[in-house]
């Protein structure tokens, strides 16, 4: 009999997809050039020559058995040495290849590590505004999901809320930072904040609080910003990344697990995300990818172009005298919507064709999300027609 | 806290790894070119050159954007329909785009089928002799697996021990043809009277029985074989395929769950698997890769080397009077272990350089498998070898 557990899911009401059927239809209509589409968080930049080039290269000259054939379970051996190499060096850490846990992109790193930190039945611990996804990870490992409300004048940790979350079941606490849909970046001092509470609460109970960091956007920072490593602050950290968003690849499903070398079975826990992967019966990310990045593992897309994008829509937003923390990362901006009803809001901004995401998804209410990576020439002209839907409806 | 579950599965003996460390170890002393391993189902031929040519010219010709971006969740549209349309044409079916979810490999079609048709609790009855993956795929679903014990005679269906296992928990039947590891087909008939006791089975419980078809080696046929399309046996079917041993492309993680037309649920089971992956963290194969293969998904490698293979293997065994079912496809033969003890077989073998597989872990007793995905040129030095243990060791 079909699951009804996935058939359910089917009748869910999806805000965001709601909204970008309205962007295709509507598109269909009047072009998709004039629709205002700030919905997705799709990488509008090119990818780095150097990956195209280097993905030329491969097929040009590599035996295709050594180039597509099935990779070890936990992983090709040059990309894993790659990441570890590059992140020490970044970063001072002193992670092995064998910390490294290939995944098709940061979803399946947040996925596994999930798996491999809780059992059924655990709590984990999600700081809101997060990605809505978390919850069909958390709630896929059989665990139960546990929100701390949003800081909603600095977007970073709610540490009295968060204090008063941790339980014995709690198995981990898992942060996005830079933030989706915020922008913000958490400060050094609240990742000191954060370790010092994980360390007590694991004293507290007995045994280790491990902390999952997701970190996709780590390196679209904008001047004047840093992205700390957040590793650095605590040993029992599973670090989540993908190059998805900083060499503009989502579609090839790119990402690792970094566990810390001092973490809490460190290890075992590469091998266990090999069995994870089995029972989904989904082992390692493409081979090819693996091998085309990690020759080019620094290497990024222009990715000052979203710091432009995000100016234009700040400066507008101050001229509209909309609140908004000034995003240090990212190509997402999360404004104060003007009414409470941030649903409300959102559908009133598509009768001027401009598609802006409600903040309910992300867990808070009263905001909403725009992501800007969107053609610049796109985001100036849609920035009069964001302009004009504030003022008539609003002023 | 770490799951016990996974690490607990670290401690499993796995005979296969065992051997593959042998060979691995023994080729550092010897040389890999002495060692003659027969273990590793690794694809030993050169994928379509058609496929490198379509991969460099999209890389040359398509905006990285096209190329590298998110796939929507259900999809390549182009991918979905080159499938439709390859199926429709070969088999005489008539799939739609919408009938076709991609997947990484078989691998993960398999494991999403289970998860689509079944509850937690639900019984997936699986013939022996079955791929091992077949149990974490089975109980990563909370499902329960049911063996048949093997036809040792034909490698066909034991129909007697089948009837007898269907209960009212019963959600599907797995099959696995051509099959890995005895390389034999089911036959029409043997599909023919499956699908009448499927059709028996739903009625008799008031709900549909599904059949899960495993079906990636459906296009390395031997001459005088044929390989039937099983979805024209019975309406109620999920086929499972992979690009990994027609293209030997196995590292790039590329099949497809396609579901019948006609199946009950065939208008939700796709967007289902779609809910699936989410919770898994894993959202569609490589994008590139559904695009080139979209583009000539009826090519394939040079699939007859495979016959070669088999016939050299079969004519040895013949003249060692080693009884066998002649395989029809695959890279597999299946032969009778001239001891009982099949695991005891196979370490002496190694005493010969020679790595052979034990049928224990398929579910059965006393067989063992040789995958003859290896060079030719090996393949006949490896011959005398073999000759040479059988007789020294059991004559």
């Amino acid at each position: 009999m079909l699951n009804e557990t996935y058939r359910e899911m089917l009748q869910n009401k999806n805000v965001i997809r709601e909204l970008s059927e309205f962007a295709y239809r509507r598109g269909a209509e009047i072009g998709y050039e004039n629709v205002f589409d700030f919905s997705l968080g799709n990488p509008s930049l090119e990818a780095p020559a150097s990956f195209t080039e280097k993905m030329i290269h491969l097929l040009q000259t590599k035996d295709t058995m050594t180039l597509h054939g099935y990779t070890p379970t936990l992983g090709n051996a040059r990309f894993k040495e790659a990441v570890a190499e590059s992140l020490n060096r970044r970063y001072g850490m002193h992670y092995k290849a064998e910390h490294i846990f290939p995944t098709t992109g940061a979803a399946g790193a947040v996925a596994h590590s999930v798996r491999a930190i809780s059992k059924p039945g655990d709590e984990i611990i999600v700081i809101a505004p997060y990605f809505s996804e978390y919850t069909p990870y958390i709630e896929g490992a059989g665990c139960v999901k546990k929100v701390i409300p949003a800081d909603t004048e600095a977007f970073q940790i709610n540490f009295g809320e968060l204090e008063r979350a941790f339980t014995e079941k709690t198995s981990a606490v898992l942060i996005n930072t830079p933030n989706n849909p915020s922008g913000v970046i958490y400060t050094p001092e609240t990742l000191m904040t954060l370790a010092t509470m994980l360390r007590e609460q694991s004293e507290r109970f007995g045994h280790t609080v491990y902390l999952i960091t997701d970190e996709p956007y780590r390196d679209i920072v904008f001047s004047g910003f840093e992205s700390p490593y957040v590793s650095e602050f605590y040993p029992h950290t599973l670090s989540c990344y993908s190059f998805a968003k900083s060499m503009s690849i989502p579609g090839e499903r790119l990402g690792y697990v970094a566990v810390h070398p001092d973490c809490e079975g460190a290890d075992v826990i590469v091998p266990m995300c090999g069995q994870i992967s089995r029972g989904l019966g989904h082992n390692c990310p493409p081979s090819i990818i693996m091998q085309a990045v990690a020759e080019v593992i620094d290497d990024v897309s222009d990715l000052p172009v979203y710091e432009t994008n995000m100016n234009i829509i700040n400066e507008t937003l101050q001229e509209l005298g909309i609140s908004c923390v000034k995003p240090g990362d990212t190509f997402y901006i999360f404004p104060k919507a003007p009414e409470e009803d941030a649903v409300a809001f959102c559908k009133k901004a598509t009768e001027y064709d401009l598609v802006l995401v409600p903040s309910d998804g992300f867990g808070v209410k009263g905001f909403f999300r725009m992501a800007y990576c969107v053609d610049t020439e796109k985001m100036k002209r849609a920035m009069p027609r964001l302009k004009q839907f504030i003022t008539e409806a609003y002023r």
